[in-house]
């Protein structure tokens, strides 16, 4: 395993490819798939491979791109989507026995639609926990075979950092897209709140819900991304660094006692990496209130799931993972009253949050972990990454190294609200500085 | 009492008048003061008048118009604020003894700011009932002092039916705002919600609560609600009714069993001159979703009195009048996942009921209230305008008769969501129809 891809492993680089002819879409799935045939056996990432739609649909957009007629940025790239996303003829079976039974669906939740009007090749669907809880799944981390990739979006941060896909779609509630991508040392984005549809996702909780892309660099969350939100952004202009050098914000206050010595060193390392490249790099305290955040997290998190299941869930307790039944029944005991409350500290902290980073700041930096992924018996601790859902920031996370134990490590940056662009773009010079050290 | 008053006795009037040089800002506000002493004492619509204040404000406006300098569409205008609402320098009360004991605040609420750069005169402090809930205030209807004059913005309605002054500002949570209107024969418009700011006024529920203006014509609820929304739209503007004739959605099964015969045939008969005059009358039903409607609204604002009470009523149980006190008790009792599955059902209606107006129709009307005020231990039924806070749409409600026990009737028009503007235009048309006939 590599910690920075080839740029031939990456969309933009297969993009390049296929335009200079040099290789076509079916070339590129037919290699997807050899990888899921030798590995998917250990890694469980897959729920469902769709081997030959998805090598009709690649041939198809050979013979359109022969023809002079691309669709969009995605025009042949494979892509993976999390198994709690619905996608046109298949299952959506949300890690659950009781869904997996369900008929396929008759239509594509909408960020789908997306990526197909983009040209994208949807390869399949990739392992979720139970209803993107904590559960653990079945699929395990590329990097150690006895180790969680982390989760929610296991299947999909597994799929990517093993080469099955350069991008997949995962979603965060909790630290469900951040966590499995520093697990396995790749890159992940959690888009601002509200601008990825969540229009035919299977729902957590709806002011927390977050679909984004994982992928294998930079520049392809910034593509994906833009498809996502249904902007036209050229690959070129996501990933234009320069600028002026960052100023970053060190987040202190951030549940760091819970931090690896293995990671804190290791970010050490690239911040000063990154002030020798010319990034400027303050300390910033978490504003008043960040003590109650993660509990009033949890408490949105688990009315939410409990609002959602409860008809099914008195049905069917028995069929329901460990983690998952213990939320729902937090959420069912939770008042109105306490509900309330949490939203409203939700939107007090979101500004304040979002207040960090109007005072010369362009960023904020965290560890995107607590540590390296720990092994398969849980999914890890999303305590890094529940407050940027919480307040709806954007992140990214980028593999700053590998710890003594031979696993990823990342870092998490966080942006202003609904400035993603120039979070992306802030991610992009940082990953240029860490991946050339 | 009229039911329409003079055209000097509305805000567009004095404001023209004053420029003409018919009159001043302090002879309109010496105006107001002596009808509030001929009939305070019966009516009890004030809960503080700031005499001196006013007057000096209001020979400040006039010396500025002397000078040429006018600051807005209210300038030298006298306006009461409901007593929830916070103006710089008196205290809130909220109809609450616990709220009354409390200082003065030391700003305004931001929609009493927008009032006073528009060149409003701050009169004073009108009635409301106790938290802006359903406790019978001291208010009585100035066409019967025998019956209420509605709530929870009883004083701002009373005030404005009795001459105190030519608006004033209310709320609306279940039917605060057409209500009062209605049962004291005057105009109110509860705007599309999120346009007007709550920044500043003591809430009962986030996603339900309103402020609007109260008026004496459809003129000047335009004028006003320009002013609290900050746009910059001129009066002309907004009282241009020069149309096609308006098409008007009359609502089936909108709780139509609990309407007054007496209002019925006055409708009916409205309706019969409105089309006389070109109007478009179609039948359209309510949608699927509508029955549960009224149970859901309760339950939301039960919950959000309940969480923002919470604290306070746990020492203060017994300074709260018995209705808010069930109904906070209410929202203790709710479940956090009844809640949530309120606010999705609000969601779905809202889009809904929004749709009935993308199909060729302007408006939809309905009764304002279910009948004449009903004597005052009561504030009324608020079963025909909770659906419209429930909603969010915009309304405007317009008197259009009087009972055969005397008390005003009144009919109530519902706008699309941010159709505002339309929704006043059509109600302008229809005023204009239904005071000349």
């Amino acid at each position: 395993m590599k910690l920075y891809p080839e740029r031939s492993e990456t969309a933009a680089g297969m993009a390049e490819a296929m335009q200079a002819g040099l290789t076509t879409s079916v070339q590129i799935v037919e290699t997807c798939l050899s990888r899921i045939d030798d590995r998917e056996s250990e890694l469980h990432a897959w729920v469902s491979v769709d081997r030959d739609g998805a090598l009709a649909v690649a041939a198809e957009r050979d013979r359109e791109r022969a023809a002079g007629n691309l669709r969009g940025p995605l025009h042949g790239i494979p892509i993976g989507i999390k198994d709690i996303v619905d996608v046109k003829g298949m299952v959506t079976g949300a890690g659950s026995p009781l869904m997996a039974q369900g008929s396929p669906v008759d239509r594509d939740a909408e960020l789908v639609g997306l990526l197909r009007d983009a040209g994208a090749v949807i390869l399949g669907k990739t392992v979720t926990t139970q209803f993107a809880c904590f559960d653990p799944p079945p699929t395990r981390n590329p990097w150690n075979v006895s180790h969680t990739p982390g989760g929610s979006s296991s299947g999909s941060a597994a799929a990517v950092a093993a080469g099955m896909c350069p991008v997949a779609i995962g979603s965060q509630t909790g630290g469900s897209i951040t966590r499995p991508a520093a697990f396995c040392g790749v890159f992940g984005c959690k888009p601002t709140f509200g601008t990825v549809s969540v229009d035919g996702v299977v729902p957590i909780a709806e002011s927390l819900d977050h679909p984004g892309p994982i992928a294998r660099s930079v520049e392809d969350l910034a593509i994906v991304l833009s498809v996502l939100e249904g902007r036209s952004t050229s690959s070129s202009n996501a990933s234009d660094a320069d600028q002026d050098s960052p100023r970053i914000g060190r987040l202190r206050g951030f549940n760091e006692d819970l931090v690896d010595p293995n990671l804190k060193s290791a970010i050490d390392h690239a911040l000063d990496d990154l002030m020798t490249a010319g990034c400027l790099v303050y300390d910033v305290d978490v504003p008043e209130g960040f003590d109650e955040l993660l509990a009033h997290h949890k408490l949105i998190m688990a009315a939410g799931a409990a609002a959602w299941h409860r008809d099914r869930f008195a049905k069917h307790r028995d069929d329901y993972g460990p983690c998952v039944a213990s939320l729902i029944e937090e959420g069912l005991a939770t008042s109105a009253t306490d509900y309330i409350k949490a939203r409203e500290h939700q939107g007090v902290m979101s500004q304040r949050m979002n207040a960090l980073l109007t005072e010369g700041l362009d960023v904020l930096l965290t560890p995107a972990t607590i540590g390296p992924a720990p092994d398969a018996s849980s999914t890890g601790n999303p305590a890094m990454n529940a407050p940027w859902s919480y307040t709806g920031m954007p992140t990214v996370s980028l593999p700053i190294g590998v710890s003594d134990s031979g696993l990823p490590l990342s870092i998490q940056l966080a942006g202003r609200l609904n400035g993603d662009a120039e979070l992306l773009r802030v991610s992009a010079f940082c990953e240029r500085i860490l991946l050339t050290r």
